[in-house]
This record gives C-alpha cells, structure tokens and sequence, in this order.
C-alpha cells in the first residue's frame, strides 16, 4: 500500500481504510462504523477533554438523545436552524406516537427545558455542566468519515451566568481549554473567530470557532464556543433572583468540542507518507516490541521481549508483535498504524541489556540499556509532542496571506489557506457580499480574528468596493 | 428528610430524588435525566467493567445508533423478540425516509451484518468486540428510574468463534467478569441461572443470567450472556474458512452489563436509613473534608483542610465543604450522599496534627496523624469493600428457601427472595406450568441453577404435578 499525502484526498481515503480507523459499508448513508483504532484514540481524546472541562468546575450529567417536539420548538432561531436536519421518531413498536420526538442535533432545548426548573437564586449560579454523548444531523452536504457524518462524538458543556461578563468570561476559558487540549496535547494549531452574524449557531448572540486547515489547505471547523445571551433563557422561562431580589435570566454560553471531527485534524495534520503519526499519550499502542531472531534465537528472543513487555506495561501501553511476519514488515505496518515508538530487540541488543529506540515522527535510532528504558520513552513522548506541535504550528503559520481584491483573493485562495480581506461589515447587511465569494471563489468568510481590533484604514470591501470596516477571514472550507 | 429502608420502595423514590440521582419531569414517559451525581458513579463502574472486558481481549468499536429495517428483519425469533420494543425513525427533516431505521433495542443485527464482512478464515478467531453506549427499548412495563427506563446505558460484546465449545468457555469466561467486577468490586452479590426456554434472549440458544435480590426481596436481572449458537450466523452469513478448508458458520456469545441497571441495585443494596452507602472506589467524592472551627478559629482551620486537601488530592477524589453549614448538617448531607469517608478536623486535631477519620458503612470515628491518613484511608477503603460484600453476601445467603408444592410456595414467596421447587420441565412445553405460577403468586421461573446438576428424585411439578426433572428457582421480579 503506497500512500502520498501530497494528495491529501486520496491519502485520506486510504488511511482510514488501511488503518483501520472506520468502514463505510454500514447500511445507512451517512452513518459510519467506528473502528477499534480510531475508537481507542477518540476514548483518550474524551478523556482529556472531560478532565479539563471538569478541572474547570463542570459536572457530567446524561440528558435524553430523544428532544420532543415542543421542547425543540421553543426558540425560533433554533428552530428555524436544526429542524431540517432533525432526524424524527414518530412510531414506536407498532403504534405510531402522539407527538414526534427529535434525535438531537444538539442539547440546548432537552437541557433549557430542565435548566429552568433546576435554577432559582444567585446561588446556583455559575452552572456548568457537560455531557458526553453522540449526536445526529441529516447532513445535506456529501459526508465524509470523521470530517462529517450524519452521527457524531462530542462534548456539549451548557453554562449559565448571572451577568454577560461572567458569560464572556466563560467564552474565553473555553478558549483557554481549547488551547490547553487541542493544541498543547493534541498538537493541532487553530486560530478563532468571531463569525459573521450570517454564520452562527442557530440562536446564539455570538459564535467564536477554532479553525484548523487540512494538508490541502481547506479549514475545519475545530469546537465552537457560543454566546447565548438571554436568547434561550428567555424562551424557555430560565430566571434566577439576583441579590437585589429581582428576577433576572440568565446568560448562557455553550461549548462544543466534536471529538470524532477532531480526530480526522489529529490524523490529517500529523500523518505523513508512511501513514498515521499519533501523539504519544492518545495511541492505542504506545510502545511497539518487534523481536528481531533467526529459528535458533526465537524462544530466547521472544522470552526476553516478554520480560522486557512486563516491566513496561505498567507504565505505557505495550504490544509485542510476535506474528510470523518479516521485521520489516512490521515495522510498516506499526509506522502505518501511527505507533509512536518502537523498540527492536535481537539477540546482540539482549546480549548488552539494550533495545534499539525508534521514533515514529523522525525515524530518529538509538540504542538505550533495557533499565533506562523507561526515562528514554518518556523523553521520547515528550520531544514527540513537541516536535509535532512545533511542525504542525510552522506550517500552519506561513498559511495565512492578504488581499485587497478580488483578484489578490483569487490568487491567494488558489494557494490555500486564510487569506484576509477588507469587509465592508460582519453584520447580516453583508451577507451578499459574503455570498459573492462563495460563488466567485468557492471561499467562505470564516470571520474576524478573536482578540484582534485592527482596522482597515481607507481600504475597500473585495466584494462591493464599499469603505471597508474590518478585516475578515476567508478560506475554502471542510 | 427521614428515609427508612423497611419501605424500601418509598425509600428508594425518596433517595434517587435526595441524593440528585435523576430528575424525572424530562418531556417523554419512560425518560429520565441522569444527574451529576449518579453519573459520576457509573462512568466509574463503566471504567472497571471496560478494562475488565479489554484485559480478556474485547476491543472497543462504536456502531450507529441506528439500525435499517432489513437489518432488522434477518433473524426471525430476533424480530419477534424485539420488534414490538423498537422507536422508528421514519422522516429526517422535512422528508420521509424510504425506510425506516430502528433505534437499537440491542446491536446484533447493526454488528453482525458488518461481522459477515470483516471475518473470513479460521485466523480471524476468536472474534471479540465491544461498545459503551445506550439502548433504547419501548417498554410497556411501569418504568422506574435505573431499574426499568426506556433509554439505559450498557457495554455489549459480541464475540465470534470456531466451535460450540469456543462459544462456552466464553460463556464462562463473562460469569467470570461479572464475578470479578459486579461482585469483588461492587459487592453485589447474584445468582447465575440457565433461563428456561421460554424467557431466553430472543434469537439465543440458551440464556445465562446473574440475577441479584432488592431489599424487599424481588430480583433483578444484572448482565446476562448469551450462547447464540449459530441462528445469527446463519441469518446473516458470518462465515469462516475453517483449517480442513470447509467453510462453516461462527459460533457466537453475546453479553450485556447495562451498568444503569446495575447502579440500581448498588444503591439499594449498599444503602441504609441514613443514604447512600458507596464503595471507595465507585464514590465521585471519596473523601469530605468538614472543618470544625468557630469565628476566631475559621480562618486557620480552613487553611489547613485547604493543606490537607491538596496532600490527598493526588491519590483521592477529595472535597471540603467550607459552606456556611452546621458541621451537623453537613455530616448528614454527606452520609445521605454516601460519601465513604468523612474527616473532621478542628482546632485541637491541628494541634495534634491529627484528623478524625469516620468510615460511612459502620459510623466507626477514629484520630489518625495527618501523615498516616493516606495509609489509613486505604486501609479503610479496602475495609469498606470487604464489609459491604459480606454483608450483602450474608444477606443474600439466607435469601433462597425451598418449596415441594404450591401451598410450600405460596408461604416462602411471600417471604421474598428465591424459592427453589421443582418443576417438569424448563423447554418449551412446561410455559403453561410457569404462567400458573405467574398468575397465581406473581412468581417468575428465573431458571436452574448455572453449575448444579442436583437432580429431584421421586419428586412432583409444583405446578402440574407430573414428574419433576429440574430444580428451577422462582422469585418476584422487577
């Protein structure tokens, strides 16, 4: 299997089928099966996650996957934007429902609907809580494994606040988890935006998106942090007494990080041509053992791998490869698998209380004594990290570049990536003009740069030559 | 809030709302929101069960919630079995679907459709696969919270194998994992029966059920597994190339720990008149700090539970409640919570350097020196362990009588627990003699004793009168 990501489609079609990360032959369009590989790597991803959102003050509940009908129809905006893609239960056994239940696209109307009999004064404020579930969209656009599907992996944490403040506060600390996980352990870089008021989440006052770019240049979609403001406090009754015995709403913000999406950045960004590269701490087999024996050393070479197996399973997750194929064989399938290292052991390496130390993201050999094995592997990780980090964080730093037309964006497009622009706005008054890129370009305005507030000074809008207000970004997109 | 377990059912309705198990108002009959503090717990008993089912070789996979009709419809006492309990979902959006997909009562006919794809030859054997997810099922039976919801969260493994005898030591092996999680670790103890055939898995060979006694002497089903024989092999061609090159159909098991079952008798097990009796290791609080101070002494004696948290907090999950509470109080609210193990520290602890440790299960109170606390919190946790389980286990013991005829056990059902009779029959044709049962003393057969091969001689059906062949053993259940 000969694998060259410089066609990162191809490429991708081919990985997650060599390696067996998900097979597409389930018998409902759009629906996926996830394979035992990408599911180990995605249980390690929830976990990182879940430990950060509860480090920072939330409580895991389980809502419902089934929404009724007259929860989800609460809030206009809401509705207006997931009922399309809403998959709905109207039968069960054989006796058809009285009201309809929604699969959910999203929690917000099983969690408001309870949220609202469960909050009363100042004191049960801040509330955050999260859970951990699947969720279904009927996707239009084409699916895509782990890119999108029709159902998907994620973590939906739903605060509530007594001031906007505290709620823009909670949107900057969901930043900082974003940056804690996805980019410190995960090694994925992403910038966020603030997205033009055309593009937020169905009812929120404000979205703020990390985004990512594949290899070819086209961005993902990383999790999204929403400014709710009162929107849903409102529709569905959510009140609090402030200290000054008022009754007020309160403000809520969610946040969304899709593990299963995430994981198809994690493979695209890190991988190469000899396949998967996974961070040391998210691998389903951390540590690789490949016995290296001619007929007459094999009982010997295998025992002492063994040995060697036992004394660092406590620590990492070990695999002695004891198959009947070749060592180099071996050695591609554990590079394809993405296997962060591998330890070579033939009888001259027991003969002098070593193991040969090879790293998946350089190739990088060394030869360490079996006792400091286990400091060599843990520094390993941690360069590896680095290392990925580093790389990914380079790359993706030279794909961002500038236009000031349309025929700089034109250009510049074609290179991949974000390029930025003068805007007229960020406000619905200038969706046209974001649709005029979409056509002409087949390049979508992802927003404006979070924490950004520069200007565009006697610069015009690309798209209608009207005095531009702000700089945006655009990219084509996942 | 006064609970008394001697109503266990008043108990029970009382402590999952007290304790913030659920919150039954959710919008659709049957559906219940699982709380923070429930949820704690069951990702923990699902953490156990995982690594148990992964150390005897099960890799994890995730397959659609969904599952198409013609899946559905490939084994014929499967759809009879399960086709009546099935949410439908027939429209996405706006459109109907052109077929209707099923929400998985289970996940054999989502599996092993694929399973027919994926094994081949005798190498790809023992086939061994699992996934953590929920279920839904429309039950017609009164639901109850944990114990009978029409949505509940479990583990499935779905194994493959060569021979029928592959097949059964699977069998065992998962009574083996039931008895090394479900009763070393939760102290649950339980009863493995050989259902009669009449109330077997539908589409299974034979059915294999650990069933547990409630306080007020009813069962509860915990796992079961189940020797599928080949009916879904046959019904969806899983099939292998054996070593003499002949093509035959796999052998399959399947078994099933729905962990918020299970939670449901751990809870009503362990639990007692003051709340909540949780194992150390299930507890999502395991240690409470409550400091004891008075206005001069509050800010010291806070600092130093502040110190002591942040010593433990490395080996436990550990919390101080500095609320403005009596200490009184306090102790109360955790024990209902069933926190295992409370310390109270005050001004004269301190100066001692000593806490007071108190154990939740037997209310013993202790002084330990604060650098002894982390050895005598284990001491404690594994102390607590053992008396749960030999006290559920003495219980339990003195649970299952005996009854000839059906005056015999008219008497003992009425005492609770098991009552061995014996029976003519557990096939098919001895239903009639079972529903009697049923319909006379709301007993239900739960089957033979898994292992025992005593046999009645010169004995007569309780319920025809024939003779008997089979001890079978008969309780009212949930």
């Amino acid at each position: 299997m000969k694998l060259d990501k410089s066609d990162f489609s191809e490429w991708y079609n081919a990985i997650t089928k060599e390696a067996g990360l998900c097979d597409l032959r389930y018998g409902i369009k759009g629906f996926v099966v996830f394979m035992p590989w990408s599911v180990m790597t995605m249980n390690r991803m929830f976990g990182m996650m879940e430990r950060e959102v509860e480090r920072t003050g939330h409580v895991p509940a389980l809502f419902p996957a089934l929404i009724p009908e007259h929860y989800f129809m609460k809030e206009e905006d809401h509705v207006e934007g997931f009922v399309p893609e809403v998959f709905w239960v109207t039968q069960a056994g054989n006796n058809p429902l009285e009201e309809k239940y929604g699969m959910r696209p999203t929690s917000e109307t099983a969690m408001y609907s309870m949220y609202a009999l469960w909050i009363h004064g100042h004191t049960d404020l801040p509330f955050k809580l999260y859970q951990r579930c699947q969720v279904w969209r009927y996707e239009t656009k084409a699916t895509k494994p782990f890119i999108r599907s029709r159902e998907f992996y994620w973590i939906e944490a739903h605060n509530c606040f007594a001031t906007r403040e505290d709620a823009m506060n909670q949107v900057r600390e969901d930043m900082g988890m974003t940056e804690n996980v996805i980019h410190q352990q995960y090694c994925i870089p992403f910038l966020f935006f603030k997205r033009p008021q055309w593009d937020k989440f169905a009812g929120a006052e404000n979205t703020f998106a990390a985004d990512t770019l594949m290899p070819d240049g086209r961005t993902l979609q990383l999790p999204s942090t929403h400014m709710l403001g009162q929107n849903f406090s409102r529709a569905f009754g959510i009140k609090f007494t402030d200290e000054d015995g008022e009754e007020k709403h309160v403000w809520q913000t969610c946040y969304g990080p899709a593990i299963s999406r995430i994981y198809a950045a994690l493979i695209s960004i890190h991988g190469d041509d000899k396949g998967l590269v996974l961070p040391f701490r998210l691998a389903p087999v951390q540590v690789v053992i490949v016995p290296i024996f001619r007929d007459e050393t094999r009982d010997m070479v295998l025992k002492e791998c063994r040995k060697l197996k036992e004394s660092l399973s406590e620590d990492f997750a070990v695999k002695i490869d004891d198959s009947n194929n070749t060592p180099g064989y071996k050695f591609n399938y554990w590079e394809m698998k993405g296997v962060p290292v591998r330890l070579e052991v033939g009888p001259r390496d027991i003969e002098k209380n070593e193991a040969v130390l090879v790293r998946r993201d350089t190739g990088e050999k060394a030869s360490a004594r079996t006792e400091e094995l286990k400091g060599k592997i843990l520094e390993a990780a941690e360069s590896m990290r680095q290392n990925l980090k580093k790389k990914a964080d380079e790359w993706f730093s030279t794909k961002t570049s500038l236009a000031k037309d349309m025929d700089g964006l034109e250009k510049e497009i074609e290179q991949n990536g974000f390029v930025r622009v003068p805007f007229c706005s960020d406000g619905l008054e200038a969706k046209e003009c974001a649709d005029a890129l979409k056509e002409k370009h087949h390049a979508n305005v992802r927003g404006s740069l979070f924490g950004s507030d520069e200007k565009p000074e006697g610069e015009k809008c690309v798209a209608c030559g009207k005095d531009a207000t702000i700089y945006l970004y655009v990219a084509r997109q996942y």
